[in-house]
């Protein structure tokens, strides 16, 4: 071990200068223009996929940008890694607010900083290299891994989905490792391990066949804003709970280790509500914010429009209002059954006067990894000794797709070891990426190929 | 009397080719192309006016379009009786749904087809061929009568509100005379009693200082829109009462007449929830619709945005929400107290978790003449007789401004004799006025005028 950890201190100039030719490439997969951008960085991936030894390396092509794929399976009867990354990035724009050229890495204060240095060219690379490092000093790995790195994810791209439901065989694996996520404070080693789900609804609520005058009717027909406005107010009791008849039934209460998980994270309501603007935090009573925030199941409008918006006054008494609602979901709340329960609830709380439709937008199921996983238990070794830090564990409220497909279709445990911070500016200009946790982010990889090498095969 | 009505009777063809030349002329307020016909229809009324008889007829200039002024006082001790109307019309968009050209007037079907053959013109031309009728029969009027007909109602210009400030002498009058409203049915005489008042409000929540993801944050934080739909949804109980303190205490109940002539209208709830398209009508329980309507202060929101309102799905937790919120006002509640006890409840009624901003858009008093009062029986007793049908009272729901400026300014009564029918598509492609009513109006003018005479005067 101490070879390939000498190695990546040896090389970690020449590290920094090939992720800077990795920043360089322009890979912007929304915009057309950059359609040969994204087929140049799939190559330049590829080449460091086989410059890190990486055998079988090839782009997959889709209805869109390629996915690379890379293996080594020089390790039979050991576990299977799978790497997810991307090397697609976000516009720049706007461009006038970059301290430097977005597409030209500048190092400075100890952090790179170009578009992509952190998501997640920064945080893939890690993994390649660290892959590469091992390769070169000890001619193999301790276990078989796997690349799939696509160029989609910043638009939301359904090939790679697709890909997944018909490859599962090729992608097999014990474990998928994902850096795309961040750390809970600078410096602090992170494990994420659980995501929550979503269901997205839309309600349209319809008074009048028409406008009208809000004089010469108002009072005598009911009102789609008022009684909108009623139906939303319905939603959530005075203890913040969600009204939704079943909506609690099929959550999973956190466990022990978790509950002292987030003691030791020691957050604070003070600090957060100040960052926010507000003078009090608010939610479900009886849960402390980071319970609310990652293991509670959540309802909030996310759009609510109807009759006059514009500046000034009218007069009017509109004809439709609707909303966009949507609710977070925990483990084992189905984002299915979520919408029908939605549905029959909202439904039932419409007065006659109204006519309302309500419908099923989209939806993501929640996945929480447990903490006795031997991938978490491995990651959470590995990230430990690299930074000298107790390892600290974290939930997201947010849903990402493509980790639940992994967990789903693979039928394997995520590892999402983020590097970045929430304070990189991703999608937001002067993206930075620490190079320090560039360092210590090979070394993570390297020890949990090691760790987890060790674990016993299910 | 029955001098000048035969001579209504005869001269009622040229009264129509004169109406059309009126109605030719394209005085459309709110397009700058058109100021030079506002121009020129002023002196149309000038010159009408001076042909009736009327003594020092003037047009007054403004900062906008003229008034047209003219006056006859050769009655001293007799009352009198101000005339307004509006010589300005609407745009004529979209043109191709017109039938025939809207400034090129067409008999059909026993109605005359114009833009401004309703609104106004039609209606002002009435008084003053009625003034006309008595003049060349009689040689003088058993009255005083001003004539007031301005060129900015369609664009709510203040210059005509400016003008009656400063010129209360000049305007002095006993009642002043409007057909600018429609009929409670077709054929039906119908004088308007009573508008409603208005106050109108502008709410906006802030939660978080800028949007928010809605999955990394949603459960943390008071959302504004769930916030200001709470909000909205507390400002009526459940017998759909407005819950605002003060709000009723100074609404004073209809009389007994009052209730008698509603009962009498025979108002069809079905008919009314059918045109509207709407299974069942609501509002405040205890009173029936016309009740609500004309005589019950209400709350409608005409306009509430906030979050993400596109196609699609956005998971946002938005940083604000704004509602635009008016009242119904009916006398005795003053707009300016009302808008005090909405915005001190309704900051009441907001959590700490959000900032709230509640700002007074704009108001307007509430009016009712009493059906007792002198004017308004002169005027039944002109529209029964020239109608040979028993006039009915009527309240309308919606705010006239210069009615309550007449009204409060001159210290006179406002008789709302209206001869339009809310078919007429005033404001719209087709508008029309039957040559029935435009020939009945000019002979209820001549009796009101004949019957105002002989009221005791104050």
């Amino acid at each position: 071990m101490k070879k390939v950890i000498d190695f990546v201190k040896a090389n970690n100039n020449r590290y920094i200068e090939e992720l800077k030719d990795y920043l360089r490439i322009p890979s912007i997969s929304t915009l057309p223009a950059h359609k040969k951008d994204m087929k140049t960085c799939a190559n330049f991936v590829a080449k460091k996929l086989k410059e890190a030894g990486m055998k079988n390396v090839k782009l997959i092509p889709t209805k869109g940008n390629p996915l690379v794929y890379g293996e080594w399976l020089g390790a039979p009867g050991k576990p299977t890694v799978l790497i997810y990354g991307h090397y697609d990035v976000q516009p720049v724009d706007p461009l006038e607010e970059w301290d430097s050229d977005p597409f030209e890495p500048v190092i400075k204060d100890g952090k790179i900083w170009a578009r992509g240095a952190d998501d997640n060219k920064g945080q893939n690379f890690v993994h390649i290299k660290s892959v590469e490092a091992y390769m070169k000093t000890e001619k193999k790995l301790p276990l078989n891994v796997k690349f799939l790195i696509e160029g989609e994810e910043e638009v939301g791209g359904e090939n790679i989905e697709l890909f997944l439901k018909k490859n599962k065989k090729l992608l097999k694996c014990d474990a998928v490792l994902i850096s795309d996520t961040s750390m809970y404070a600078p410096g602090i080693p992170t494990i994420n391990y659980g995501l929550r789900g979503l269901t997205y609804m839309e309600v349209e609520v319809t008074g009048p066949n028409r406008d009208l005058h809000s004089g010469s009717f108002g009072g005598a027909v009911a009102n789609p804003i008022n009684e909108l406005a009623k139906i939303i107010a319905k939603l959530h009791n005075k203890d913040g709970k969600v009204t939704i008849p079943n909506f609690y039934s099929k959550v999973k209460k956190l466990t022990k280790k978790e509950k002292e998980n987030i003691k030791r994270l020691r957050f604070s309501d003070k600090k957060f509500a100040k960052e926010l603007g507000v003078k009090e935090l608010y939610g479900e009573k009886g849960y402390s914010t980071l319970e609310r925030l990652w293991a509670r199941p959540t309802l909030d409008c996310n759009g609510i429009v109807g009759g006059f918006t514009e500046e000034g006054a009218k007069t009017v008494l509109p004809s439709k209002a609707s909303a966009k609602i949507s609710m977070r979901l925990v483990p084992d709340q189905d984002p299915n059954e979520i919408a029908r329960e939605f549905t029959k609830y909202v439904k039932s709380l419409a007065p006659k006067s109204i006519k309302i439709k309500v419908k099923a937008m989209h939806g993501a199921y929640p996945v929480v990894i447990p903490l006795e996983d031997p991938a978490i238990v491995a990651a959470a070794k590995a990230t430990s000794k690299a930074f000298g830090k107790k390892t600290v564990f974290t939930r997201e409220g947010g849903s990402i797709p493509i980790v639940v497909d992994f967990v789903q279709q693979l039928n394997a445990p995520a590892v999402l070891m983020g590097f970045g911070l929430d304070t990189d500016n991703i999608h937001s200009p002067n993206e930075h990426f620490s190079l320090d946790t560039f360092h210590l982010g090979i070394i993570s990889s390297i020890y949990f190929f090691d760790e987890f090498s060790k674990i016993k095969r299910k």
